[in-house]
């Protein structure tokens, strides 16, 4: 929106208007690297002043883009609230789907933030990051109902959220080259292939994988996983 | 080395005086975050005078740190370097081995570098970082024996690697609770789920893994996994 069609001081609630900035700069940052945003951009793409900017954020374009993080955060958390209700694949599959869909609509600045890089950097920026990775690897853990997570379990949970964010994005860096709902299955069978290798020297990931096996669909993500993988290892007889 | 017992002008050559003052950089910066690393601490580590540090270094603390994480990054290009013979896991779990060894023994500093915090942090230590992650790529492609990869088989290793970083930076955040040898053992055990769910949709990734099976050995990484996940999946069978 431009001055033009939305006067300065259209009146907003407080929060209302706290809302506003806050999607203004969200757009922003989502598309451009912290560094090539800046508080007269945010103001224009709110249609106000640069002094109302300054008057909602005092901190200016530091506490612009902490507090875009924040909604960031707050919808990425969201894509992970799924019903413990049905195959496990099928739940990942669409957290996987609804994470995708926010990757490829932030695209710059999920970029930005997830290399760390950037002017806008800073520990607790970094701490906002880091709290997406353990709400995500929480809600994980709980679909596998799991509530004392052993060594092995815990750290294949959370390479696994390292590793869909690094595959994340390489995609973006590679222009989108698969589409995404290849990307999703292959994220999929991604953490069908960690589960398995786990459970094959851990007891309580081994527990786990038994319970979720019992609930997959054989034309589910497990089944189609599992039955395309058995011709590709008729080369390992000699193995077993 | 304390001045006491190294004079601080004590005759080098200058390529000796360079090496030894990157060193003693080296040393300080893979046990201290960057910012609590100064001039004079290298020069002290050194056993040198400050104006001898800025003399070889004139760009002070940033100069050193970049020349310290080159130096660092040769080193772990050298950790990927291999030779081409034998089975691939055992050629891999070589270089994890030696990859594991330095992060253990450049802990702090390595977990400032990939978190790319720090005040030191740029996009010339972030390009000096990917560097390594491309050179680390390029040698597991070129053991592979593939000299085009598609899409997904790039993306299988790129994947990969960064699931190594992050899980030896969630190793070290965990203070080191797996043993190093088991830790090398996992993530051989990630490699080959990897690369057996990227083989069940991808012809290329298919064809490297039927080479790979020909050449391990039974009680090799790819047999004993492949022993201990047959019992696992035994709940797998309506999938198939």
């Amino acid at each position: 929106m431009s001055p033009a069609t939305t006067p300065a001081y259209r009146r907003l609630s407080v929060e209302a208007r706290r809302v506003q900035l806050l999607d203004a700069a969200l757009g922003l940052f989502a598309h451009h690297a912290p560094e090539d945003v800046s508080v007269d951009d945010v103001a224009e793409a709110a249609g106000v002043s640069r002094p109302l900017v300054y008057r909602y954020f005092p901190g200016g374009k530091q506490q612009l883009y902490e507090a875009a993080l924040g909604t960031a955060a707050d919808a990425l958390r969201a894509c992970f609230d799924e019903p413990q209700d049905g195959p496990l694949t099928e739940r990942l599959g669409r957290a996987l789907a609804r994470y995708l869909a926010f990757v490829d609509g932030h695209a710059t600045g999920f970029s930005a933030l997830l290399q760390g890089s950037g002017v806008a950097a800073t520990s607790r920026t970094g701490a906002i990051v880091d709290s997406v990775r353990t709400a995500a690897a929480e809600q994980i853990l709980s679909h596998l109902d799991v509530t004392e997570p052993g060594p092995r379990l815990r750290m294949m949970v959370r390479v696994w959220i390292a590793a869909v964010e690094a595959g994340s994005l390489i995609w973006l860096d590679e222009g989108k080259e698969l589409p995404t709902d290849e990307l999703c299955a292959m994220f999929l069978d991604h953490f069908v292939a960690l589960t398995v290798a786990t459970a094959a020297t851990d007891p309580q990931t081994a527990g786990v994988l038994q319970t979720a096996l019992g609930l997959e669909r054989g034309d589910g993500p497990a089944g189609t996983l599992a039955r395309r993988a058995l011709p590709v290892l008729g080369d390992a007889g000699h193995l077993l």
